[in-house]
């Protein structure tokens, strides 16, 4: 196996790119490191400036070892100012991208961009995310009436996959409840509450909301609210909300008025045909929101009145919002107002909370709606989720998320590529906030996925060693399982020992804990050195630190690395991935599956 | 060589998706061609809606030989409708799209488009342009007082590379100069006259108007602008203007009352820092247009009055606008109005002459301007000029246009990948009216840049069997030289017979009454089918004619293809590359440099 580092390299991270957000005008210096090995005899920069490209020659600034290191000063032209570096070689010039190196002309979109929106707030790039889904995750035993809609379900029911009752199974978790817990939380080594919708609905998944002005009565109201957001903000711990902006549930207060009284306001709020209204995917539960409203906006999204701005406010004092379906939030046919809708509820985050996080559900191709100035960052499917699904896939037909064909087994090679494509449509700080996980409340459960214990120890490892912020959905860290998203609701097995894989919580537990300890792996470039059919590899590096990660799926050659990338005897920092540093390099064992993960400097 | 044909194929063109504009809520039946070795088992469209994506199965629609064809319908929910294909197989599912079959997941960037707004005109799609520098074409011998910026050139001047004079050299060329040699345009076969400005300014270029009210009186005036405009229509032939909106000259009339009194109309046109004005790319000479000022455009942009609209009416009935520098037209900084700009300019073509054709200069990546709305297509120098350039470019290190580095001479497979991904970025109503070029006043000659007759054959006949809009800079056709865009700029050798390449003129001849004389070379789809380093080929297709291209830079080995290409003996329409029907195939001969033009059907 080739090793890839002769490849020149920049990334948005703090050894190419000046910690800060730049302003307007702002020339900022951008470094590239050039390997010894690399054909570069002379480095530019091109900048497109208003449309323009200009080409301007960047200056050795250092030799280190065996690389060197030029620098060049990016003026801050446009709010998005792209920038890639020109490499000229003997055998005829090359570019440097966010997609990496390449020897022909390439598009600007995947050009490195500086931006002058302010990128997610810095604990978010600290943070670990839980997701709890209400009504799975604790009950608290209150006693509670159960709604017309709802069919009661044993805490220890599996959850249905499909059908009617799929939405109406009721198993009764409670906001009391997840704050019964927080010990478990903490334990893990999360950060992050994120809790799908709190808002009362008529169904389990409350996103079908009903009102945006209180806390579902069945999780304890508003009180249990404000109490848990007061326990998780004493234990230093963070929580976030989730709304839907796209649409509201038939039973909303403001769509039974509208239909009520068609010259409403609220009537206003809606998108009407000639044949009624439109439904979210033409589901007539769930009437979809007409952002061209005026009236709408100081209701939901505008201001510190608003829905969005009040739940951020004590008693709520919520740390920020995951916004659903916020890929088609504000888009119908010819009217595409998501930016504007995406920058306005920026906007009420960064009068009322400066430093609330705004995380959007985009389940596909969110690039275009990541220029920086809306969401901070998007649940990341496309960019992590998918292709580590597709390089653990076991062998043989399984069935696909989404898709009506199998489940391929891909290459490491074909998950690198896919990474990098989808990384380098964004800005590196989004990137770098970016909400990876591996399964949600929407998706099969990782261990379902995978099929092994030791297949999760990878993907875990991929997942809490990758730029950008982990999420763990509840239940994950137990092993629990689940072959559809409904399916994967399942509830915690507080008192099902037989059901919580222990071993599977301290993989959890340590690699959670090996982020926290590594300062390159938060906040850290990448650099790919890695991509055989069954192992992959990266370094992620700060100014101190440089540590390199390999995971693998099944057995496999191994690889030498350049011995450079050492200062010193490796330090082991977790996995059974053997390593030795010989005279002719650092040799990484092709051990599969498995992961190891080491400090080199 | 390896064929490429085995991949699932479509693209816009009639055999996969029905001619016209579909309006939005339309269904379009879409098709794709799936050889016999495809291992596709099942197709499925996946189109976004909204922001969110929807598979729906393909069916199968006929068997042609050993090709099935599946179709899907894609409703136009959008104004522009991104699609794809999803080819089910063994080894993992496929997408198809614009760029080819990937083995992976990839963005949208790169999916087909269906799009509401109307292509460029009909008559584009059959043209070949013929751009004329207007002081370098022809003097009609009027006396004219010589200006005193400019540096009178004797007609067999060779014109300067660079300095200060470059602008300056006047060699005195005018409309009716134009007019008398439109005999020389029939003869070549070319049927769209597009003319460099013809507006006043103080270079020769005058891209620097100082007024957009008359024709510069050393070109004649008004008078001659009717006259050449009459006698081009009276020919059956169109003609074109050239316009800066993003700047005048800074002795535009507008200018000059912007300057003398800060509070007038014309102030609020332009652009004002601290210090004083924006000057395109720093040039005080070429004050920057401010499109956010309410007054410009009515009298720029908007409406028949406007100057855009004016100049189409008669008696000077221009047939289309190129718009200069359209890249940054209405970008400034935080400022970004250039698809707001763009669409205004097109609905004052709708308005005023229904059948104009507006195309941009964007000398870069053009993809984010051409989504359809505003320029019906762009001066193609990236999806198109630099691939071939640098594929054709002889062996040796060249200076490279635009950039502080040797041209490098890149391999077939190079340039074939560079203009497939160019393409994939606009929908295919743009490609199929994008202008190609191997050159125009801003760049070397052809002549120049590849070094030999044979190469110039291989690039026209690149040129001439491209989708899109060929565009021929007056000159090329006799084998005219130039280093520099400036140098380039040569006047046409009229009385130096020396300095005329006949056999060149035959080649340009014989290529441009080739694509008139294939309904295939000017409306058909494009499939690549070979991309050796010194040898490439494609196929245009229709519902009646199937035209093969191999072109060929330097001796190559042969390809044999399929057989089933052809039905009954091939037509050789043009070049030397040899052709055979065996029995395992058909056999390209490996001889170069050469083309092969081929009608298979």
């Amino acid at each position: 196996m080739t090793a890839r580092l002769l490849e020149a390299h920049h990334d948005g991270s703090e050894l190419y790119v000046p910690a800060g957000t730049p302003a307007l005008g702002d020339r900022v210096p951008v470094r590239v490191r050039v390997p010894a090995g690399s054909p570069a005899r002379a480095v530019h920069v091109r900048t497109v400036r208003d449309g323009e490209p200009e080409i301007r020659p960047a200056r050795l600034d250092r030799t280190d070892g065996d690389e060197r290191w030029f620098v060049a000063e990016v003026e801050v032209h446009n709010p998005v100012t792209r920038y890639r570096f020109l490499l000229d070689a003997p055998g005829g010039y090359r570019w440097l991208n966010a997609r990496g190196v390449h020897d022909r002309d390439v598009p600007d979109a995947g050009d490195f961009r500086l931006t002058v929106h302010a990128p997610a707030p810095a604990w978010a790039r600290d943070a670990v995310v839980y997701q709890v889904f209400p009504d799975r995750f604790a009950r608290s035993g209150a006693e509670r009436p159960v709604p017309g809609w709802a069919v009661p379900a044993a805490w220890d029911d599996e959850p249905l996959i499909a059908g009617q009752d799929v939405g109406r199974q009721l198993y009764g978790g409670d906001l009391a409840g997840i704050e019964e817990h927080l010990d478990h939380l903490e334990r893990l080594g999360v950060d992050v509450l994120y809790l799908t919708p709190f808002f009362p609905g008529r169904s389990n998944h409350r996103y079908d909301a009903s009102t945006f002005d209180h806390v579902d009565p069945l999780l304890g109201g508003d009180e249990a609210l404000a109490s848990l957001s007061a326990a998780v903000h004493a234990r230093g711990m963070r929580i976030m909300g989730d709304i839907t902006t796209n649409h509201t549930g038939v039973g909303h207060e403001w769509f039974e008025r509208a239909r009520d009284d068609r010259g409403s306001e609220e009537a206003s709020f809606y998108l009407w045909t000639r044949d009624g209204y439109v439904g979210w995917l033409g589901h007539a539960s769930l009437p979809k929101l007409d952002h061209s409203a005026p009236a709408l906006g100081p209701r939901l999204i505008d201001g510190p009145d608003s829905v969005i701005g009040r739940w951020l406010r004590p008693p709520y004092a919520l740390d920020g919002w995951r916004v659903d379906v916020a890929n088609m939030t504000g888009r119908y046919a010819d009217q595409d107002l998501t930016h504007d809708v995406a920058r306005r509820i920026r906007r009420t985050l960064t009068d009322v909370s400066p430093d609330a996080l705004l995380v959007s559900e985009h389940f596909h191709d969110a690039s275009d709606d990541l220029t920086g100035d809306g969401w901070h960052a998007n649940m990341n499917y496309n960019g992590f989720s998918r292709p580590v699904w597709t390089w653990l896939t076991p062998p043989g037909e399984h069935p696909m998320l989404g898709l009506p064909v199998a489940r391929p087994r891909r290459p490491g090679g074909s998950m690198v590529a896919t990474m990098r494509e989808f990384a380098s449509a964004v800005p590196w700080t989004v990137t770098a906030a970016q909400w990876n996980m591996l399964g949600s409340h929407d998706t099969a459960r990782i261990r379902t996925l995978v099929g092994s214990p030791e297949l999760v120890e990878v993907a875990v490892a991929l997942l809490m060693t990758y730029p950008g912020t982990p999420m763990v959905f509840a239940g994950d860290e137990v092993g629990a399982t689940g072959t559809t998203g409904e399916h994967a609701r399942t509830t915690m097995p507080w008192d099902r020992p037989a059901d919580r894989d222990e071993a599977t919580f301290a993989t959890y537990r340590a690699l959670v804990a090996l982020r926290r300890s590594s300062r390159a792996l938060r906040h850290g470039g990448l650099r790919w050195v890695l991509a055989d059919d069954d192992a992959v590899g990266y370094l992620r590096e700060t100014a101190d630190e440089r540590v390199l990660v390999v995971a693998a799926r099944a057995p496999w050659s191994g690889v030498t690395l350049p011995a450079s990338l050492a200062t010193g005897e490796p330090e082991a920092l977790h996995g059974s991935v053997p390593l030795s540093l010989g005279p002719d390099g650092l040799h990484v064992g092709g051990v599969g599956p498995g992961v190891g993960v080491w400090r080199l400097a």
